[in-house]
C-alpha cells in the first residue's frame, strides 16, 4: 500500500466544508492518495456501442450491470450520470459516486464540428442528491476538449465546477482531451502534458488524461512531463483499450511506478465482462492501483485467487 | 391486465413529493406500468399537414376534436402544448395531461440545417397551471434530436427537465430521435437502442422511440436491444404510420410482447379519424397495452363491441 | 352587431387576474368578440416608407399622426412600441393601448438572412407603464417567423410572453408569419392555416395573418382552414394593402362573414391618408368588424355619413 | 436664445423620479430644449486615430484634454465611457457627464462582419456613480447600427437602456447609424429619417444622425424628413467632418434653422484644437445652440471675442 | 526609488473600500506607482511549451516552481488563475496575488478562428477566495484581444471586470492585445497606443502592451504615444522575449526612462531559469522597476552581489 498522503485541501474549499472535502478524499482514494475510478458514461458518450455487440457480455446490455460492478467490486469511485444515479441509487446506496456533468454522443464527428460537450447538470444539483437522498456522492466530473473552438465555454464551466464544488466539499476529476481541427495528435505527450497542466491551472484534484503515444506506441515514460506539469493535481490514465488482461494490468502499474500516475479511469474494459469477471478485473486493477501489488499477483486477484 | 408493477420512485424525486409521483405514475400507467400515450402536439410539429387534407376526417380541423378524443377515450396521458391545455382545460378538467414543453415545425428541413426544437415553456409553468388550475397534469415531455449539431442543448435542456420535473412529482417523457446531417439511418436498431439509453442516463421515466427497421421494414424483436439498454426507464413506441388497424394492432402487441416496450404514443392514426372512432382505436389500443389484450378483442373493441 | 360571446378565460390567467382579463377582452373587441386592431408598428418594421413618400398625407410624416387617429377614431386597440406610447400617452390616456413587443428593420432582407424579430421590451414592462401611468394598456403582440432558421427563439419568446402576459390580465396577439430560405410561397391557405394552428398551440387569444392566396388572388374562402386550425383562437388578417377603399372594405366584410375571422389588423391603410379621412376610415372598418355593417354603410360612414 | 419648451416627461419615468428628470433634461439643454453635445468617446471607437497624427493639437494626446474642454467650455453635456469618467471625475465634479454604454473599435470593418456595438455598462452602474460619487451624470448614450445582422441584440439593448434610464430619471441620446451590408447609402435621407423614427418608436430622447447627403453633398433641409419622423425625440447631428470653422458654424446654423434640429454632437472637430482653441469653438458652437447665434456672433466668440 | 505618487482612487471605488484600494495599491507598487508584475499564467496560454523543453530549466516543470520564486523574489504580484492559487496558496500566503480571470489555449490560432479567451472566474470568486482564505489577493487581470471579432464580448466582461473589481477595492491589470483577421500589425505603435487608450476607457489600473516595432525592431521611444494615450493608466510592457539579460535589463530600463511606462510584466524570461537565478532575476527587474536602478547596479544583483 502506497503511504497514506498528507490531504492538501484546496483554498477555495470553505472551512465548514474541509472536514468533508478530507472524508470524501480519504474515501475515493481508499486513504491512499491513489484514484481508482470506474468510469460508466458511456450510455451518451458512446450510446449503445459499449454496451452490445461482439465481444460484450450480454450481462452489460442493462444499465444495473454497471451498479451491480460498482456495489461488489472494490473501486473508488462510480463516474456515471446524475440521471442513472438517481433511477438506480436507492438500490445501490453503498457505491461511492462521482456524477459526470457533461456528456456529448459520438454522432457528430471532429471532421464535421469541433467538438463541445456541455453541462448537463450543475453542481448544486448533484449536491441536492447527495443531501436529500443521502447518497454518498464523493465528487463531479467534466470533459474539457482543449483546441475545440468550444474550448471557452469548456473552460468556463470547468473552472467553475471545480470552484463550486470545493465549495461544497467535493472532489473533482477532469477529463482533459485536446481534439479539434486544430489538434493533430492527440495523443502527443508534450500536449498531453499541456492538457494535465491547464486542470491544474482551474484547480482540479485530478486530471484523466489518455496514454500518450509517440510514433503510434504507448510507453508509460512519456506520461511523466504530464504528472510533472500537473503538480499536485493527480493524474490518472485509461489502460490500453485493446490490451489483454495482463498487457491492462502491465500498463497501469507502469503507468504508476513509471509514469507517476497515481490511478486510472476504466470503462469498458471492466463492464464488458460478465458481473462475476468485472468484479474480479476491479480488484485486481484496485490491487495494483490501491494496494501497490504486482502485475502477479493483481492476476491472481483476477483468477479468481484474491 | 399486466401485474401492477412495484413504483420505484427515482432519487430526485424530494420526500415531499414521493406521493404525488407514485400518484402520478399510478394514474399515467392505469396502475399497471404500462402508458397509452394519446399524442396531440402536432399544431406545432406538422403544423396542418395532419389535420386537414385528404384521408383526414373533418372532425379534425378543430382543435378541441383533440380534447374530446382524451375526454371520452381511455388514454393514460395526454400530451400537447401549454397553450392549448390553458385555453380547452377549463372544459376538460378530467383530461390527465402531459405537457411537451417544446416543438418546432416542420418547414426547416435536416438539408438545410441540424435539427433543433428549444424549450417553450419551463417545468414550473406547468406546475403553476396544475396548482392554480387544479388540472390533472400528470407529466412533462420534451423531444431530443441526438446527433444534431444542437445536441448540446436539446440533452442539457432535457436533462434540466427530467430533474426539474422530479422535483415537483411529475412523470417524464422524452422523445428520442436520432436525426441530423451526422445521422445516416435514424431507424437504425443500435441507434435507436443507443438513443433509449440516452434517456436512461439523464433519467427519464419513459423514452418515447421510432420503431427500428432493417432493410426498411419493421420488426419488434428490433426494439429488444433498446429495452434492454433503457433498463428501468419504460420504452414506448409508435405504430405504424401508415398501417391498416389490425396492422398497427398486431405491430403494438409485437412491441410490447416480442419487444418488450411499456407501451405506445399515437397521435395521427388516432386523431384523423372522426370522434367516434378515434375513441374505439384509443379504446382498442388501452386494451392491448393496458389489459393485455390480444390483437382480436382490440378489434371488436375497435368495432364497437367493446 | 354579433352576438356578445361568452368570454372563456384561458387558465394561465390565475383567479385574481381572471376580472380584468375578462374586462381587457370586453374593451379590446367592444364586447363583440371581434377585433378592430389598428396597427402602428411600422416606424421600426418599414423605417419611414409608411409615412413619407408619393401617395401619402403629409399629416402622416408627424409620428403623433398615429394617436391623433386613435383617439379619434374608433378602434379596437391602437398597437404600437412601447417608447412611443411612454412619449405620448400622456397626452392620449384614452386610446386602448396594445403594446407590440418585438419589431426589426425591414434593411437585411431574406436573401441574405433568415428573419429574426427579437423581444425589444417584456411583458413586465408594458404592466408597469399599465401600472405606474394609468395608461388603458390592454394587451400585448409579437410577431413570429415560423420557418425562419430563428423559429426557435421566437417561438420560445412568443409562448413566454402569451403565459406571462395571461398572468397580468393582459389580452395576447400573435402576428403569425411564415417567412425565410425555407418557405416558399408565405400566403399558402394550408401553411397560413399552419400558422393559425402553431398560435393556439402557445395559447394566444388572436393571430394575425396574412390573407392566403392560390395563383397569386385572395379568396376569403380560403382563410376556412386557417380559422378552423385556429380553434378558440380568433383570426384577424390584413385587408389588401393595395386596394381601394370599397375593395379593402368588401375584402374585410368577406374575411369575417366567408372566411370566419373575427376582425382585422389594419395599419398603412388608415395612417396614410389625412387625419380626417383616416378616422373615418377607422369607422368603417369598425362598423364591418364591430357591428356586422354592410359594405354600403361603411362606405356611408367612410364618406363622412356616419 | 430659444424659447424655453414645455418638458414632456415620458410615462416610463416613474412619479418618483420626474422631477429629478425635469432638472436634468433643464441642465442637459440649458433649459432651451437644445443639447450641445461634446463627445468624447473616441478613444475606443476609433482607437488613437484622433487624438494623435498630422494637424491634431498635442494637447490631445492626454485623455485629461477632454475633461480640460468639458470643465472650462460651455457645454450641455460631455459623453464619454464610464471608465474614463470615473478615472478623472474627481478632478471635473462640475461636468454635465452622459455615460455612453457601448462603444466598439473600428478594426474589423464592414467588408468583414456587419456591425456590433455591444453594452459595456448596465444602466445602474452609471445610476451608481452618480448617486456614490455624487457626479452630475445626467444621461447615457447608446449606438445602434440598423441594417446590421446584429440590429436585433442593439434594439434590445437600446430598448431596454431608454426604458431603465427613465426609471432613474436619466436622459437618452440614441446615436443611430444605418450600417451593414444591407446598407446601400447610409446617408439617403429617407434611410435617415427611418433610423430617427425608430428612435422615437423606443422612446429616446434625442437621437444622433449623421447629415443626410444627395449626391454625395448635404443639404440642411434634407434633414427636415427626419426631424418630422423622430416627432417629439430630438434630432442632433454632426457638423462636417472637414469643414473650416465659418463652415462647420454655417452648417450647424442651417440644421437647426433649416433642417430643424435641437442640437448638435461634436467631438474631434472640437478635441483636436489646443485646450484655449477647443474652449472658444464649443464656446461658438453653443452660442448657435443654445442662444440663436448668428454665424457672425458665433465666430467672434470663436475668435476670443465672445 | 521613484518619488511615491499621490493614489487617485476612481469613483466607482465605493467610500467603504478606499482604504483597502489604497493600501492594494501602495503594495502592489512597493509604493512607488510602479508595477512588477511576475506573469503566471502559461499554464494555459502556452500549455506545456514554457515549462519544458530545451534551454528551459528541470526545476519549471513543477508549477510550484512560479510560488517559489514569488516567494522568495521581490515582486510586485504575481499573476495566475484561481484555481493554481487554491492549490499552493496555504503554503505561500505571504506572496502578493493577481487573479488572471481569463486565459486560452493557444491551439486554435488565428488563421482558423479569430481568438476569444473568455472569463473563467469572476471577480466574485477572486474576493471569496480572499476574505475567506486570508490570501493577499490585490488585483485581478484580464486579456483583450482587440479587433477579433469576439472584441464585443471581451470588452463588455472587461469593462465589467473593471467596475466590480473596483466595487471590492482590487486594483486592475489589462492585458490589451491587438489580434484576428482585421489586425496587419499587431506591434504598430499607433495601434499599441490605441489599445492602451482603451484600456483608459474602460477604467484599468494598468494596461499591458507588447512592445511596440517599427520595421521589425523596438525601441523604447515608439511607447511614448501609448503611454501619452493611457493618461492616469499605467502602461507596463513585456521584455524582449529572446533577450540576454543585460538586453532585456537595459530594454526594461529603457521602457521605463524612454517610454514612460511604469513596469513590466514578465514571465517565461523569469521561470524557465533556476529557482535562484529566477529569483536573482526577479530582483534585478525590480531594482530597475522599484528603486530606479541603472542597469549595471541590476546586473550586480541578477549575479548574487545584490
Amino acid at each position: 500500500m502506497p503511504p497514506a498522503p498528507d490531504i492538501r485541501i484546496p483554498l477555495d474549499v470553505p472551512s465548514e466544508e474541509q472536514e468533508r472535502y478530507r472524508e470524501n478524499y480519504r474515501k475515493i482514494t481508499h486513504g491512499t492518495g491513489r484514484l481508482m475510478l470506474f468510469a460508466g458514461d458511456q450510455k451518451i458518450e458512446h450510446l449503445n456501442d459499449d454496451f452490445a455487440g461482439e465481444g460484450i457480455h450480454p450481462d452489460d446490455a442493462d444499465p444495473e450491470h454497471l451498479f451491480r460492478i460498482a456495489s461488489r467490486g472494490r473501486v473508488g469511485v462510480f463516474a456515471t450520470q446524475l440521471g442513472l444515479i438517481a433511477r438506480y441509487g436507492r438500490d445501490y446506496p453503498d457505491v461511492p459516486y462521482l456524477v459526470k456533468l457533461n456528456s456529448k454522443t459520438n454522432l457528430v464527428g471532429t471532421s464535421q464540428s469541433d467538438p463541445v460537450s456541455s453541462e448537463l447538470y450543475h453542481v448544486r444539483q448533484a449536491v441536492d442528491l447527495r443531501d436529500r437522498a443521502g447518497l454518498s456522492i464523493l465528487g463531479v466530473g467534466y470533459t474539457v476538449y482543449l483546441g475545440s473552438e468550444y474550448e471557452p465555454l469548456m473552460l468556463y464551466q470547468a473552472a467553475q465546477i471545480v470552484n463550486q464544488a470545493h465549495r461544497y466539499g467535493l472532489i473533482t476529476v477532469l477529463w482533459m482531451y485536446p481534439r479539434g481541427k486544430a489538434v493533430k495528435d492527440e495523443r502527443d505527450p508534450h500536449l498531453v502534458a499541456g492538457a494535465a497542466g491547464v486542470a491544474a491551472a482551474i484547480g482540479s484534484d485530478f486530471a484523466k488524461v489518455n496514454p500518450p503515444k509517440v510514433g503510434g506506441s504507448v510507453d508509460a515514460a512519456l506520461l511523466r512531463e504530464a504528472v510533472a506539469a500537473a503538480g499536485r493535481t493527480g493524474v490518472v490514465c485509461a489502460g490500453g483499450s485493446q490490451a489483454s488482461v495482463p498487457e491492462f494490468l502491465q500498463q497501469l502499474h507502469d503507468q504508476i511506478h513509471v509514469g507517476g500516475t497515481v490511478g486510472n479511469a476504466t470503462g469498458r474494459n471492466i463492464h464488458q465482462r460478465s458481473l462475476d469477471e468485472a468484479v474480479r478485473f476491479c480488484n485486481a486493477i484496485s490491487a495494483i492501483t490501491l494496494d501497490d501489488a504486482g502485475v502477479d499477483e493483481a492476476m491472481r486477484i483476477y483468477g479468481g485467487g484474491g
